[in-house]
């Protein structure tokens, strides 16, 4: 299933939001829905964004828009991931928007599927491996790149299990990669985000790995509880992966100088329908947050396995 | 407001599954209606826990019943807390169970006054505290242990904020601590738990409280997540205390034996009527987790602060 493909001059988005109840496409005919359903998070994950923002690009084009002001809006939807930027830049330095974007959405097919299969090298037969929100094919393309890894060693016939974790606010573990795992009947079970920690206690983890928002230098921003995750795998010594192709890597910024998104307040105080706390309370929701890197074991590309830079 | 009051041979408990949204007291005439109680969290938090076992005592009594088989059976109710077998064998020593549950029930409260005017030598004018879970009031008869810290420090004076962070599954933090410290015009806010990290790596916390549910040799055992909470406090140096009564220590036992209670998937597959994740998926539910001594600054007592033990 991919998350989302071009047709008819329109980009057609996996509407992940409903999932995993409902499968169903929300089409964008503008630019200016595209931007819409980033900030609603219609599409996410670092990769997906990326890729959907250059599709934005090549509706503006349709549209004889102005492509200065396009990229301009698009690159303001969200400040965290990178590849949005990346991509944006890489469509204004093409001579097609619609062929780069096309391209583009190739290439990201094709890069998660060889950064899978060189990091499946490093799960052994029977581990049991945690992963924190959903670095899947959800979040690319298709195939994934945390997930992707995980696929790839499934596929090779390694006998092993995934935890995940739910990933509060908004439930991408629980809603998104549990589902993606179930899909192709590889192991799963679910936790609450803050039992990570007694699970690796328990000596029941072998293997972290998670996707990245953006790889800068001194470390990786990545979904909001990154951190904690990363700390108890120092703890425990359990080997704590990164995986993210090099559309994700920001060699010119220090992890210091990264926007890091602050999201409304109704994301923490709803479950769905039933709200969790008094109506007016008030919340702090930042949606990354930062794993330096002296608890990164390697970033898994598709180049190979690098040290954090 | 009292968590539990006893009136004309009944025990009524503040139902906690219904805050803050309902404020309605649960009334038991029989011993296994507390039991009932105590399984399905209408009452929790290790104290509460505690003196809710005596007065079950005191109704098995009341109903003439075996009361060697009523301590067996309320000692099952739930594993972890070790509140519950003090309580029961303190009746048990006792020679009228109801005298000595109404005795248990005052000091209660006043050990809690008492350990929040010493905790409250640790707060400086200007901290941000950070709390998990509900070790309020609503953990005990009144009052509270971590948040009667915290109510000592405000009431004395001190310009202090609070930090809650959800405490997923079942949002006692979210629920009960956020609307403890909202009734009594404390400033407060919500966060997810995975963000814990962040806001420390952000330098915006300055001490942890947790309670306990039980202190061990070694460790303590408290709400799923204090680990992972402690973990970011290590890491950026902010002091992390425990404030539990003396009723909470168990000096027989080492951390490595304590009973870690695994509850039902449905609590983390749903939130309210939300179902978070496909219906069929496998849960791992913890309930506490082990925070080693190592990480704790100290634990704070009726009787002073103290090394862990």
């Amino acid at each position: 299933m991919k998350t989302m493909y071009w047709e008819d001059n329109q980009l057609y988005l996996l509407n992940q939001t409903k999932l995993p109840d409902e499968v169903s496409y929300y089409p964008c005919k503008t630019y200016q829905e595209v931007i819409k359903a980033i900030k609603t998070m219609v599409v996410r994950g670092a990769p997906a964004i990326g890729i959907a923002a250059a599709f934005a690009m090549a509706l503006a084009d349709i549209q004889d828009e102005n492509l200065e002001k396009a990229a301009r809006d698009i690159k303001e939807s969200r400040p965290t991931a990178v590849n949005l930027f990346w991509a944006v830049d890489r469509i204004m330095d093409s001579d097609s928007p619609l062929d780069e974007a096309l391209k583009m959405y190739e290439e990201d097919i094709k890069t998660n599927q060889l950064l899978g299969e060189i990091g499946s090298q490093i799960i052994e037969d029977g581990d049991t491996i945690l992963t924190h929100c959903n670095a899947g094919a959800l979040a690319c393309v298709d195939y994934g790149t945390a997930l992707g890894v995980i696929r790839a060693a499934f596929n090779s016939g390694k006998q092993i299990k995934v935890i995940c974790d739910e990933t509060r606010p908004l439930g991408q573990g629980a809603r998104l990669s549990v589902w993606e795992m179930q899909q192709e009947n590889i192991p799963v079970k679910l936790i609450v985000d803050s039992a990570a920690g007694y699970l690796m206690q328990q000596g029941k983890i072998d293997k972290v790995i998670i996707g990245a928002d953006r790889v800068t230098r001194g470390g990786v921003a990545n979904k909001i509880g990154s951190l904690m995750v990363a700390l108890a795998a120092k703890r425990y010594n359990i080997p704590f992966y990164v995986a993210a192709p090099l559309s994700t890597f920001d060699t010119e910024k220090n992890i210091e100088e990264i926007v890091i998104e602050e999201r409304g307040r109704e994301e923490v105080l709803y479950y769905g329908k039933s709200r969790i706390a008094p109506k007016n309370t008030e919340v702090i929701n930042p949606a990354f947050d930062i794993v330096p890197n002296d608890l990164i074991t390697g970033i898994i590309t598709e180049k190979g396995i690098l040290e954090p830079i």
